[in-house]
């Protein structure tokens, strides 16, 4: 299915600034950019650089006192292969692919460190599986309410599992707190969602399960099937969509996401979706 | 029924301090101080203070360098006053009586403003009695492991409402938050406890529903017809049985709790235990 | 020095509320009622509270949907008694009125308990007299940057101590802290203000000191002899201006306090404001 | 210089259970590794992974109920660079290499998003050079007490600058985030010390400056000279030196670190010690 990403962005800079952005597409072998286009006015200089195991692509903006207007362009090729949930275990520790262990570390955000009575509480029972992480999601979904506004930049998955409010940052947190806890590697994804109201750059989450990085979303706002990836990390301190260092006010922002392919939209599904590795083989 | 008991604790005292003590037993219309010694060796002078409101008995000693005994015997008779629990109703907050409000707010170690939701999630739906603050304890029992040492005296609600371990006195913090979260006032109660093994201080509450206060403890570790009120207030940083000022060091504690009425002793009960205040007229 | 006081506060119910206010003045012996004027327009029913050791005055608006107006008026002659501070020294432990001991331990927004090695770094080498609470008050003057909205009503001493931005409430927040983390027994105070702009409630602190309350604001944003007070207890949670239970939103506020006396205006001053308990004999 | 490292752990194991060890050495342009000898007894199988970034070494072993030793020996030529500190600045955060950004975020137990004013003033106003990060390392000396003991594996920097008590991992963790707070990216380390008493693990980090890694180490236990490196991630999460996953039970930690070259040890130095990064070429 074929995506037109459009995203605007407008900040007031009251002083030389620098500003960090990941609002660019990763291209892997699920979603390939077919076209892209950045246009920034206002900056005095810029630069790129794409991470070396994730791939994620910052753009780094120095600015003087005034307007700044980015602006990111990009068709994609999204094939999302969806496979059947039920044959997916998790992986034993004593098998886990040693690359994957950062993931099953506490981060900034997701202390799961303190979070290891109450996820084996909650989850610890069920079966060690595809549908433990899906039973992760649901108690995320009918726990934590969704309010915009109720969390800041500071929240992490401890406070959200007590105060039991927040956006998609915090459900993705949340929910990779929990795997960790129970000793499955997860991480943290952000990218552009089809159908999100009001659109926004949403957040979302990865489980190592059966030998890959499996999709999930606990709240529930957008089809899965319609998500394309900008950024991969252990948390938001990562693949923050900006970053600002300075005085910096953000005006507007724009975004917009087009499905491109006649006769087809985003759907709803009860599949896996997994992830292929930017860099590697086959699974 | 009639308790003798006996608390000696000994310390070092390696330069001069301080120790307050809140371990003598509260007179009131439920509990009768038959008999009572205190028996200080090693202190320079002592003085004590029975607080206003709650008739919280605090010793104050003072001490040089040296070995510091603290002994205290009691002999108490105590009527404790069963209920069947099914008529007990909260009271709505437009009706209860504004002297108790305080223990609607949130303290040092019952942090309920941020557990809002969490109670709210949990419990906001059962019927607003007694059987709730029941359920409340309840779900501590089954999702907080009683692990000695597991935390420490910075240790509060929030804390373990995601940590899920703790002691007698989380096990009270954490039902004190829950109720106060839900507009029910609730208080932290120290004690001597029948039957406790081994043999400490121990810590439960009190939620204030059909116009008194009802006792309840999570632990479940001994008959709540067995406890013998020390001291009562908005949660340990109160009645903390002994606080030290100084380069203290607790070398001993014992504690014994012995039924004195021949044929008697404290039973389970599933009656709601209701405490009469102490200084005023019958409830 | 005569005042006049008047509040006037608006809000918008969206269902059956309760609202507890702590907005009328204290009566005591440095700050006499001389009239008072209470006048609610939207309620069911209300009714009032003085509690009993700190002579907190309490109000209860039980609401219906719809507007409610709370507006409340007083002429108060204050008489704050301002003494030199250099002869005013710190109560050692071994001394202290048992009665003021609950000011020494930590509460909800004041983690005494947390600041014990922070606050004996700071301050501990210094005099313990009056001179060591200024510089207590120095240093969050210096420190701790007064900006409003960067802080919210979960913010306690602990977060203000290393976040270092906050309000008066904070301010005072951290000042008991550090006062209770050195022995020194310290409480919040709320008042209205001569001067403050924009008119707003006002929060401080008093410490005990030379067998008086002393009063002390690291905001130096008034003159501390146009202090009126309101409500005196441990912190914030003991006498919040209102506390607010059910779909209430507030529309506007409007204080204003004014100087009646002719010729003279509250001034700043280096001298130490002591204040007489309401209910006892003089110091 | 010469060193030879030995290390002997040994375990009790009381059920099938997974422990990652970091605890071989690094391999880099200033400490190659001359000899190498691991024994494991009691696993049952066992394997051995390098991050790719920063070769790190993973041991990865799986052990069934029953005793664990490990033993790693070393010898390793240390060839610290050392340079004169008066000429290295900090790099503008316009001019950063962009793959050192991941060392300026925050992370879980350098939580610098919360102590942005702290840093601030603290170390806001200083020259902008090495001399800042030794500012750091003072302060932290100076502020926060070395106590074994006193904090555990979940307190954070957070903590830290209020409690001003911890150990190497602590001081480590509040170094970098105070170096990340003021944008300059910082990372932590861990290794093998020379003349650590009683011998241990050692925990210190680096700041990036002047284009390169330089060590820095608050504690002052050691001299700087005598490090050997084992692991380097943003904080103790990336690089414990043992993570256990099942009931495992510490029984014996035996370390040495002994100078070989005739005539010479490991002196203090004022000079900056600079890191070359494992796989590139010179800086």
């Amino acid at each position: 299915m074929k995506f037109a990403i459009s995203c605007k962005l407008t900040y007031q800079i009251a002083a030389d600034s620098t500003l960090i952005f990941n609002i660019a597409v990763c291209n892997n072998r699920v979603q390939e950019i077919l076209h892209e286009d950045l246009q920034i006015q206002g900056a005095a200089d810029w630069d790129q650089h794409t991470s070396r195991e994730l791939e994620n692509r910052y753009l780094r903006v120095n600015a003087a006192s005034g307007p700044l207007q980015i602006r990111y362009d990009a068709t994609v090729e999204l094939n999302a292969i969806t496979q059947p949930p039920q044959a997916i275990a998790e992986v034993p520790l004593a098998q886990l692919p040693l690359e994957v262990l950062p993931y099953l570390y506490p981060s900034r955000y997701c202390e799961s460190d303190r979070l290891l009575r109450f996820a084996q509480t909650e989850f610890g029972e069920l079966v060690p599986d595809y549908s433990r992480v899906t039973a992760i999601c649901n108690w995320i979904y009918e726990n934590v309410a969704y309010l915009s506004g109720s969390t800041n930049t500071q929240t992490s998955a401890f406070d959200t599992a007590t105060e039991r409010t927040g956006v998609c940052r915090d459900f993705a947190h949340l929910g990779i707190a929990f795997c960790r806890a129970l000793n499955i590697p997860a991480r943290f994804v952000t990218g552009y969602a089809y159908d999100l109201t009001p659109p926004d750059f949403h957040a979302y989450f990865e489980a190592y399960l059966g030998n890959a990085w499996y999709l999930f979303d606990a709240t529930r706002l957008v089809p899965r099937t319609g998500l394309i990836r900008i950024g991969t990390g252990r948390d938001a301190a990562d693949v923050s969509f900006a970053t600002l260092f300075g005085p910096v006010t953000m005006e507007t922002m724009e975004l917009q996401v087009d499905c491109l392919t006649p006769g087809q939209r985003p759907q709803p599904t009860d599949g896996a979706i997994a992830f292929v590795e930017p860099s590697r083989g086959p699974m």
